[in-house]
């Protein structure tokens, strides 16, 4: 089960799908080429294949034997990491005072679903230590900064993310885990933590956990959560590691998939208390976790794209050899590779015009959050932010359901050897489940975009992405190409389905919001078909209005406006119909 | 993680969705009462509940460990398999010459249905048994019945089923296995088969496998294959034992799921060929075979409600337990049980209603096979033969599609649970993958659908489900009742959706096949949810017609229309639009 990072889909997707190309000649970025751009993705790609690829199986069959305290990472797990560490690709959008190279996150972001699709398990560590630079560069004081944060940013060190506990998951509001402050100016952190992604392992020295907890006299609720940075080994002054904290983990679960990646449970304060230092204000962690958390969805969602890439690209190889029955055109002596059969033809479309559709969404995601922070302009700095805090939470939903979905497909393409787990499709079924589940369910996704998104600036981030488009949907429409079909037609129902689900939903929050959030995830899903269709019709017409081949870009987003986007009908149905039913039926769910 | 099973609605599906109360009125199955049947099921959900489905994880974690050629089957399954097959239950619906109990179809499918939710891996063994039953019972000659019937409809031997080589998968016209003509009428067997469910194991003392092989002399493709009866232990004339036939496993695989099912490679005739029986006449065994296998695809679909169900069962009991957040009437200092939030009752109303439709489908498929086999008139016979024989490939795939999605749906409603192997939804989403796999993939059950059932008697038989389901729509329609919503106009839509699909696929067998093959799939969703979700309004209405109360059913009726039946133009749009940007974008799939 190899990985090939398809470099031409991600160039494809990153200048013409997100216009990084125009963000360069603008001078967004510098003195960054686009030239220089092609070189880190084709050195990332060589990486993610070459490097971390191979250690996909292995973390499966491996696990993370748990013993005494430690946990063993798979073989060939150190070496690799090592490698892809000390490459500086930790710190690739990570600020340049800190060791970053303080590349695009849009960059980033496709380096990031390189080392997803190569692995998800051996990426997640450092998915959250991306993210915990970021909270830390937003929101920690100088001390803090200059104790961990160029660690963190070259990957010596590895972060974790520190939010559920048993009663906590969703509501990360009802957490007990408690904070005492001492009069050093540290705090003493005492609870217990489920479900925390590399909270032990033997991949770096030391493990920097970042964790949400409770003052003594801190108000209920999520308005009563502060941040802190808990070591596993304290640091001296001169960097060196000194003592052992009093943080550890207790057990290791045993999951569906990414065998690789270590889900531990932890305890604090088991000896007195593990000394924490506070990160931000008291009382304020939640919003320097929404720093990291949103890094992280985006990057979750990435997961999905990557995941979907992989499926994609083994069920494709798959169908290319695999010789069963014939086509109509065919003597009864020869068999056809079953890419020939319609149906099969139709799933490998599925896969390929989701995941791209996924893709784009994601870039143009990262994209916003660039804009958001380099433009000179502050009202388009305001613009972008609001764009991208939209897109996230469709960034990471999308992405991860058609994940599953994608390598769902991948499994049944594959026919009996689907099933069998030496032939890959199955791991890749079991490891994209859980990334519809952590860093926020789907479902509070859905949630977060109808109740936050929507009405952010009163409605305008939302109908200022409903007019881009409709702008799509006019060029396309204005191309007059025969070979579309009717791209532009059902891309533009699909858009018109989502301005009046988007209308229906603005005016029910307020007088009615349990029939708003019923309609969230059909309204999420809407967003993203509608989203992700354009995106990619636009990629394939920028392409082709440059002279490039777009053949296949242009009839990948013809397949997915005729056989993809025309769900949105439904949708909106549902939406803007389905409540009443559903609020209705608690006696179906009764026995 | 326990099952219980769902009486009341399977006691509701039978009588008022496959109208057994009024089959068993008009004497179609002699001196049957209902009491009966009753009776004959609340054993069933003893057996299922109390003794089948505490073996499920066990199963899934012990495996079938295969050493010096012989299964180890878990621990308790051995005991469980006897005190099942003593209790009469594999011979329920099989003729009583043989020791069978002959009770409906329908009614051996809904204690089908309990054992596959019991659990999938112990269930797969009887299923294929009752499929060689129908196979022998069929074709075999009076000798052979003589020999085998009674044993395995006593459950005393099992059956197994062996189509599948490596190059012949869905192809099976492609197999290798050789039969040579023996003097004394018997046939030496020689050649591999793979994926051969519960090849071997050690629950029962002998074996007995029916094979498809290729004579000599024998014409290429289906038309050349004959299909042949080979016992692990060759038994003498007093039924005893005698010498062990040269059949053996290789191999045990790997999967995904359905750990306790063994999955075999089968070489025979390593020692010069392996004793077979012809059953039916040479190379007429794909006859013999699709009756083994109509059998069986009807199983699977009831496998995929079955586990659909027990994915339903486990997600609402710990959404009734667990509880996060809160609802918008709550005070801060209360939490709800998440079943209170408007998405994740959306997600549970899913599996229910999508569960309850698949039922209901495999239900009316077994009381057609049912009248086509004991109708005193030959017309009503024939017309119910077909009517059956278009619905089974709908039963198989859809029952197993939906299978799969509400066993995910399932995991997500779990949350961080949902992926710990221990809380058990993980295993049943491992589980449910494989049934749109075997006995004929879930694509082709669609071009089944489509090529061979749509057009039977002209399109008669098509002609006339559609009628049915116009007058269900009437009926809900005259019902004029406020509360169901849209109901009727959702499933009218639904069903024109799928009468011009129809028309269109019918119009385009002959002159554009390939157009119609990309349709397919979609075209049996569509026809499972206009089938299903007009099933439940027919099953909701009668029981209220009935006096009974039927508030549940009669709102599951109505979020289905609502929420998922309006899917039904989308799926036409891809059926009737879909197929020429699916033919023209090869280039999108080539890189």
């Amino acid at each position: 089960m190899t990985y090939r990072a398809p470099l031409a889909d991600i160039g494809s997707a990153l200048k013409h799908g997100a216009a990084l190309s125009s963000a360069i000649e603008e001078g967004l970025f510098g003195d960054l080429t686009m030239d220089v751009v092609d070189a880190v993705l084709v050195e990332a790609g060589r990486i993610a294949g070459e490097v971390i690829a191979p250690l996909n199986r292995v973390g499966d069959t491996y696990g993370t034997p748990f013993k005494d305290g430690t946990v063993t990472t798979p073989p060939g797990w150190k070496e690799a990491y090592h490698a892809w560490r000390t490459g500086g690709w930790n710190g690739l959008s990570a600020p340049t005072e800190w060791g970053g190279q303080a590349l695009p996150h849009v960059v980033n972001a496709a380096c990031t679903e390189m080392w997803q699709a190569a692995s998800m398990a051996f990426a997640d560590g450092p998915m959250l230590t991306m993210g915990a630079v970021d909270a830390l560069s937003a929101h920690g004081n100088e001390q803090l900064k200059r104790t961990y944060l160029q660690k963190l940013v070259s990957g010596e060190w590895m972060g974790t993310m520190q939010l559920t506990e048993p009663q906590a998951g969703s509501d990360v509001g009802a957490l007990r885990t408690r904070a005492e402050r001492v009069d050093d100016g540290s705090y003493r952190i005492k609870g217990q933590k489920i479900f925390i992604t590399y909270g032990e392992h033997d991949l770096t020295p030391n493990i920097i956990h970042f964790v949400l907890a409770r003052l003594p006299d801190a108000p209920p609720g999520t308005r009563g959560i502060s941040l802190f940075l808990v070591p596993k080994f304290l640091v001296n002054d001169d960097g060196s590691l000194g003592a052992r904290n009093d943080v550890r983990a207790h057990s290791v679960e045993h999951k569906l998939g990414i065998h690789g990646s270590p889900t531990c449970t932890m305890i604090f304060g088991d000896a007195g208390g593990a000394t924490g230092f506070l990160v931000g204000e008291e009382n304020a962690g939640m919003a320097c976790m929404f720093t990291m958390m949103n890094q992280a969805r985006l990057a979750v969602g990435l997961q999905g794209v990557g995941i979907a890439e992989r499926a994609t690209q083994l069920a494709l190889a798959y169908a290319r050899e695999r010789r069963q029955g014939r086509v109509a055109t065919m003597p009864a002596s020869q068999s056809a590779t079953i890419i020939a059969h319609p149906d099969v033809k139709r799933m490998l479309l599925t896969m390929r015009a989701l995941t791209h559709a996924a893709r784009a969404i994601c870039y143009a995601t990262a994209m916003a959050l660039d804009r958001s922070e380099r433009s000179a302009d502050a009202a388009i700095r305001k613009t972008a932010l609001a764009h991208a805090s939209l897109l996230t939470p469709v960034a990471k939903a999308f992405s991860t359901d058609i994940g599953i979905e994608v390598a769902s497909l991948g499994v049944q393409v594959h026919g009996g050897m689907g099933y069998i787990e030496e032939a890959g499709a199955a791991q890749i079924f079991r490891d994209a489940r859980i990334a519809a589940i952590y860093e926020g369910t789907n479902g509070i996704q859905a949630i977060d975009l109808v109740t936050r998104k929507l009405p952010l600036d009163g409605g305008t981030a939302v109908a200022s992405h409903i007019r881009e488009l409709r702008d799509i949907v006019a060029t396309v429409n204005a191309g007059n190409d025969p070979t579309l079909g009717w791209t532009p037609v059902r891309f533009g129902d699909a858009v018109e389905s989502l301005a009046r689900a988007t209308e229906w939903l603005l005016g029910h929050l307020d007088k009615d919001a349990d029939a708003a959030l019923a309609g969230a995830t059909p309204y999420l899903r809407l967003f993203g078909m509608a989203t992700g269709g354009c995106y990619l019709a636009r990629q394939a017409l920028a392409a082709h209005r440059l002279g490039e081949e777009a053949g296949a870009r242009l009839a990948l987003s013809r397949f997915f406006a005729e056989n993809l986007a025309v769900q949105a009908g439904g949708l909106e149905r549902t939406i803007v119909e389905g409540a009443p039913s559903l609020m209705s039926a608690d006696a179906a769910l009764a026995d």
